[in-house]
């Protein structure tokens, strides 16, 4: 059994190397690729896509877990809580995903998806979602059939919602958005009712240089290990890269130096959990990450909880002084403060504050629930999509491009990524509280510039468990709780309160 | 056979799109890999090579391959002429030279290349041969072993030769080396006996960023297309990539831009090479380069023939004025000439000029001999090494370091290497010759700062060839000659002489 195990390991071992050969193409794609090179890219990423499905869905692999789970129902001699048994159950998942669905239907859905790209970008264009439509209505019909390959037919919601976050399922979410709503929406409309706004004018002309040396320095800090990391300029930024090689990007504006530096810190998180797994397990899902809500914490838990605390302003404004003076000259310490927790509702997604942001969310799973159902046809999309945004955000968009058609998301058929904001959120809250606690004086270190203990807290108890524990076990087992929006209703309260109320 | 010949076409170019691939990471290992990520991308690479050999040993390639032969053989439809034919021909070498190695072959000339490159490293870092003799013993056996496997055992030195310049052999070259020889070394005297010296004191504080876009514009001028390419930065300058995106790279050093400049320019004619091969015929043998020697042509042509010319500088001087005016204040323009055409020994080939670099190399080339057929030994190389170096150069190393182990070829077992380095610049001299005879006027287009009539003139006759002929049948099917050092001799003595006697 244990020559099995150790096929089965160096298996999948090979699957994760193509993976990560795959993610560099795609990072140089974002970060170098020259203006005319990318149809030989394509030719590069459809090639490796090839050798990755052929190594993911190698026969082997099938008859390797057929055998230990043979052992395993047959009493064996693994426990419950063994490594061996993560693996094989968590290899069985990947497996099945990727034998259980026809190679034609993969084709159809990559196709789909370029073609619902190219179509989105051109109808976000002229705004008009009509042009964007039956791509959506076959992406919908698409995301049915697979989880019908897979065995959920009845519930393809859930599937979708499963893919990105283990064991989590729609009614669950639904029950947990509703109790963060209720709490939320009187905090956003009281704060929309104070009179206290952050200046506008105190970000122009931040040189880039000093721009970088200022986030080079902060990311550091924070514990990124740029001898197994770096970080470039991209359109987007993001965080790729596996094990010892993490690669984040952000870009620069000289006249917006808080977005580069929070987008920094945001991928710095991503960054921090990766450069955490376990670098012996990598290829394994031992040293796999738990699923997008969990990433999403910890980008937003040292974005939000971190990263816009008094205590990181305390050690990191004279720093930021330091490089821009001359610009800084006028702003006193609480309107910097107040700038960096900026709270203004937006139609735009991507540019909302952590206030409003899961408001967007919760619009988007309401109606990703409605058209899975087919309660809402894809035709009435837009219309429901100003309604609610009325409703929850108190802005009408006045055009598609600022409304329904504004994330790339759909266009890949990715239903079910959105609510991973939201529980990122909730969970890094959570996780904040349950550290606090176990931690006292964990902002006296942060206003040091010491951000160590919170660290080698995420990386025990999150980052080094890999894929362990789904989504709400990992919550269960770290905070001791049921993952609550609780947690989060009282972290913004908390901070936004006394700045606003 | 159409058929055959498609699907043989189509396996060649799944084993061209993994190369690119593995040249891809082998670029961003030199370029932007983390300090502490080299393990990780080892394991990467060494995955890519088992896919690479898997694709290029694929027992179908043998199996179309002797059918189109066959064909042929019967009187079939192909010319000699033939795309096909020569497609077949080159495809034929390219799989003999993978299967006929035993994969255990390969895999011991792997492990022993990486012993012995970091013995080699050591040895140079403690200038003692007698730690690197071993390896070289050992490559020594391979190489002669591999010779051997490939139906070349008694010729083992003109194998590694042909595997660098197809078609070339060591008494070839051994007649042009004597004839080059003859004609150089009085040369080479009769300048060092010159009371003309380049000014030492000129290039002080030329800050690295008038450098990058002072080389950008002479890099695009000259022709390279960064719209499918990109130059960045690594320790060493080198030129990787195919078809559609060319990588090169170089240093900066605030106080040797002419390395900078030179060496960008050197790359640049590589990257002019691999942009020039025919796009639509990327990764079948038409596609590919002709060899090394032909490569370095390409090369040096760029950054000699060109470069250093009057006309190149009548163009370039102004604008290298205008971005450098305080340092070049003092610096007449015959100074600055003079310093781009500096002439003085050295004993580290990489650092010499242009007329010494070819003594470097007959010296190698005649060791190389002498250690194939057995007449030296491998204990008494430093030795052999030092006597020829004053005989040549007239300077003989003080130790291992600055003589036998200044270069890397020979702990990767790269035998017949270094000859390539002065049949390029043989055969760069050739083809200035030939191309100034067919383009009169040539070095005007240069003083305006116009290169596109000799990089026309190079697609059509060099670049657009692809591997149709082997070095001597392309130089002369270009020039009309048999490949002669005159052309070299007569190149340095019109280019020096005015200069220096």
């Amino acid at each position: 059994m244990s020559d099995s195990y150790s096929r089965l390991v160096a298996k999948l071992k090979r699957v994760h190397v193509l993976g990560t050969v795959a993610g560099l193409l795609g990072w140089d794609e974002q970060v170098n690729l020259p203006a005319d090179s990318s149809d030989q890219r394509a030719e590069q990423m459809a090639l490796l896509a090839e050798l990755q499905h052929a190594a993911a869905a190698d026969p082997a692999i099938g008859e390797l877990l057929a055998e230990l789970e043979k052992c395993r129902q047959s009493g064996g001699t693994v426990s419950e809580t063994d490594d061996m048994r993560v693996v094989v159950r968590e290899a069985r998942k990947d497996y099945d995903r990727v034998v259980k669905l026809p190679a034609e239907f993969v084709a159809e859905k990559a196709r789909l998806s370029s073609a619902a790209y190219h179509g989105w970008a051109a109808a976000k264009a002229k705004s008009d979602f009509s042009a964007f439509a039956p791509h959506l209505e076959k992406h919908l019909a698409m995301a049915k059939e697979e989880a019908a390959y897979l065995g959920w037919g009845d519930r393809p919601y859930d599937y979708a919602i499963d893919k990105h976050d283990p064991g989590m399922d729609a009614a669950t979410i639904s029950a947990l958005f509703v109790e963060l709503k209720e709490g939320l929406v009187p905090l956003v409309r009281a704060i929309a009712a104070s009179p206290v706004r952050a200046r506008a004018d105190i970000f122009k002309n931040f040189p880039v240089e000093a721009q970088r040396e200022f986030l080079r320095e902060v990311t550091e800090r924070l514990g990124f290990n740029y001898r197994r990391g770096r970080i470039d300029v991209s359109l987007h930024p993001f965080c790729e890269g596996a094990g010892a090689d993490i690669r984040m990007t952000t870009r620069f504006d000289a006249d917006n130096p808080l977005d580069s530096l929070f987008s920094s810190i945001h991928e710095t998180g991503h960054g921090l959990y990766e450069q955490g797994l376990p670098l012996d397990r990598q290829g394994m899902p031992l040293g796999q990450n738990a699923g997008m809500g969990v990433h999403e914490s910890q980008s937003r838990l040292w974005e939000n909880q971190v990263s816009r605390s008094r205590a990181f302003w305390k050690f990191f404004e004279p720093r930021l002084r330091e490089k821009f003076p001359a610009q800084l000259a006028t702003v006193s310490s609480e309107e910097l403060y107040l700038a960096v927790n900026q709270v203004s509702p937006t139609l735009i997604r991507v540019d909302s504050d952590e206030v409003h942001y899961n408001l967007h969310i919760l619009l988007r799973f309401e109606l990703e629930q409605r058209l899975f159902s087919g309660e809402l046809a894809v035709a009435d999309l837009p219309a429901a999509w100003n309604a609610l945004s009325r409703e929850l955000l108190g802005l009408a968009p006045s055009s598609d491009k600022q409304g329904v058609l504004q994330d790339v998301h759909w266009s890949g058929g990715a239903f079910g990524y959105f609510p991973s904001y939201c529980l990122g959120n909730m969970i890094a809250a959570q996780l904040w509280f349950t550290v606090q606690k176990a931690m006292p004086g964990l902002e006296d270190d942060f206003a040091k510039g010491d951000f160590s203990r919170l660290l080698g807290w995420l990386r025990t108890h999150v980052h080094e468990q890999g894929r362990r524990f789904d989504t709400l076990s990992l919550v269960r087992t770290v905070t001791g709780e049921e993952l609550t929006p609780q947690y989060l209703l009282r972290y913004l309260k908390e901070r936004y309160a006394p700045l606003y109320l």
